[in-house]
């Protein structure tokens, strides 16, 4: 799953963990940029690997630093939607990012496509973009290979590429580089295309020279900087792959909106093993290991700290335990995201007063952008 | 030259002549969608060829007809340009717009780069264009050869190219449909570009269904197919190749801005041959021709009918009537332009209206588009 196709990955961590050294670095305030596409209903994967760390990074952050939460709808469109779909799961990701923490106060939260300046920075970076450099990002062939469920990359039929697809590392470098954000969290697979930002930020910064650079070359944070393991969700019924929500078996996944009834069952229901006694062995017992995750991620406990209140346990009791606390980690979200969801003027006035703040921004990079390039 | 690197091929003719069978060609009004890169002071070969057609073109419309004529500044960027110089050749090109006598008034003038509607559309037309279809066009190749004079397409350095000139015909299509134009006045090596603005308008309009198409299929308008000739005016000192603003010697082309003393001396110094009388022979007196070709250019006359009053007489009595012509011609816009090109606040005020109006306009196709696929 990458970056902009699934929450997962949307953001990595929590904490920054700077890995690379730059300008950047040091600069302060930091600006923060993070995309996440209208994929529908986020599931407990989503949340706890993701979106549970949009929240965490408001609360950490410095009154100076100025963080910017988007829906890239534009993004989305580089693979088939259905319209009607789309314009729903939008909306219901604005409802979630409200309801997990998210205040539309501190941080910007904006639709993408409510910015046209994302898509004129886009064409001005393309034309600045080698060819070769596209071709070589290999996100558009897993990306394809993953919409028509080939087994591999090499199967991906290329004449389905489209151009939109093609450039999409292009136009997410206009997202960040419209903020001139100096961090922004992504998934390891992801790290190409903020190399390209960076790339394209240099390119800039050395063909319109001016006193001082347009671009801070922004900071890639990954989860694997963290100090904190990543928490990887696995499917509840094939713990061998990551909670998914294209899987066709939906008692694999927990839904945000899941009732405590469904939680229960879905997480009795999951697979583990026939040893006795609980113990954290990711490679072995999958399944177990993975329910053992879960628990210490929604306590925010150490996973092997956690294993041992249960070695001498069984599995009914671990997945009792498993339940009971998911339950208790998303009952408070589930329930306000149902309350928001069906707020539809609250939610445009939060995607109306976003846009005017993401666009007021940006503006300020594009002004001078097109100053710098003669075209103002 | 291609439709948008140079004026002399960025319209064809005055008066529409229908190639191709269309809805578009019944639809009433009609929408005139031409764009014109911004290359600095024109040529005689482009006032003749191109811009004099915007005005016939003008005079000649119906009422209810609307024309755009945009200065396409986002395409210009498609190759390396310096800041300073593009900054004042887009404002030179709006002042000569002017000058020749298009109405502000009657039709729509303004700067692409201020709309930015048409970046939008371009991201979603990327969207549904296959990466093969934009491999396919060869137009990319004949500009990279030409900015790196090269002799031959295959001469071309491909690490050269960048994504916006690979995708520049999506852009060119996204102007074109942002207003729903049903005639698109190209020059004949950009009919492919006007064929994938087709193409795209059908694959949207067969993707996203809706009781009514979205998009009318714009129709070619080629020059070949006017009933006049084609005015190809060619270098006075090189008569076998077009006059052109890349050619290092300023003595083989006249411009706008050539005073009446210039345009003798021009005229007077042109290539010609040592054949006794005059007569039009393109073959084997492409240099006399040349002249004639000029002369009944600036009379509307038809050029055999001018040869045959020269039949008997000297090329210094033909130069000193080209001349004579040239200057007749070319005085008024000369001193509109003169004086039009230093009111800046007048210019500004232009643009902005015309800005005003595009944006407007096109904002009604991009509301409809953005509903039609989940992004409203």
């Amino acid at each position: 799953m990458t970056y902009l196709t699934g929450i997962a990955s949307a953001i990595g961590i929590s904490h920054f963990s700077l890995c690379q050294s730059s300008d950047a670095s040091t600069r302060s305030p930091r600006v923060v940029f993070s995309g996440i596409q209208p994929t529908g209903i986020p599931h407990l994967g989503n949340y706890l690997g993701a979106l549970s760390n949009w929240v965490k990074l408001q609360k950490s952050s410095a009154p100076e630093d100025e963080l910017l939460f988007s829906i890239v709808g534009w993004h989305a469109l580089t693979l088939p939607q259905d319209p009607a779909a789309l314009l729903a799961a939008r909306r219901d990701m604005l409802a979630v990012i409200l309801a997990i923490g998210i205040d539309p106060n501190r941080s910007i939260v904006f639709h993408q496509d409510h910015n046209p300046n994302h898509t004129e920075l886009c064409w001005i970076l393309n034309c600045i973009t080698p060819m070769g450099k596209l071709r070589r990002m290999t996100t558009w062939k897993s990306r394809l290979a993953a919409s028509r469920n080939a087994g591999s990359e090499s199967e991906v039929d290329e004449s389905l590429l489209n151009a939109g697809l093609f450039t999409y590392p292009v136009l997410q470098a206009a997202d960040v580089l419209a903020y001139r954000a100096t961090h922004v969290p992504v998934g390891e697979d992801q790290q190409q295309h903020l190399e390209l930002t960076r790339d394209l930020a240099d390119i800039f910064n050395r063909t319109f020279k001016a006193p001082s650079p347009m671009f801070p070359l922004p900071l890639y944070v990954s989860t694997k900087c963290a100090q904190a393991p990543s928490k990887r969700i696995l499917s509840l019924k094939d713990p061998t792959s990551k909670m998914s929500k294209s899987s066709p078996d939906i008692q694999s996944r927990i839904l945000l909106t899941d009732t405590a009834a469904h939680i229960k069952a879905k997480i009795r229901a999951a697979v583990t093993d026939s040893i006795q006694g609980i113990t954290y062995d990711p490679v072995s017992r999958p399944g177990t290991s993975n329910l053992l995750t879960i628990l210490a991620a929604c306590s925010d406990s150490d996973v092997t700290e956690v294993a041992r209140l249960y070695e001498n346990k069984g599995h009914g009791h671990l997945k009792s335990d498993v339940a009971d606390a998911v339950e208790e980690l998303l009952k408070g979200p589930r329930a306000e995201f149902e309350r928001i969801r069906h707020e539809t003027q609250y939610l445009a006035d939060v995607a109306a007063r976003g846009a005017e703040r993401a666009r007021l921004r940006s503006e300020e990079t594009l002004g001078e952008v097109r100053k710098r390039i003669g075209l103002a």
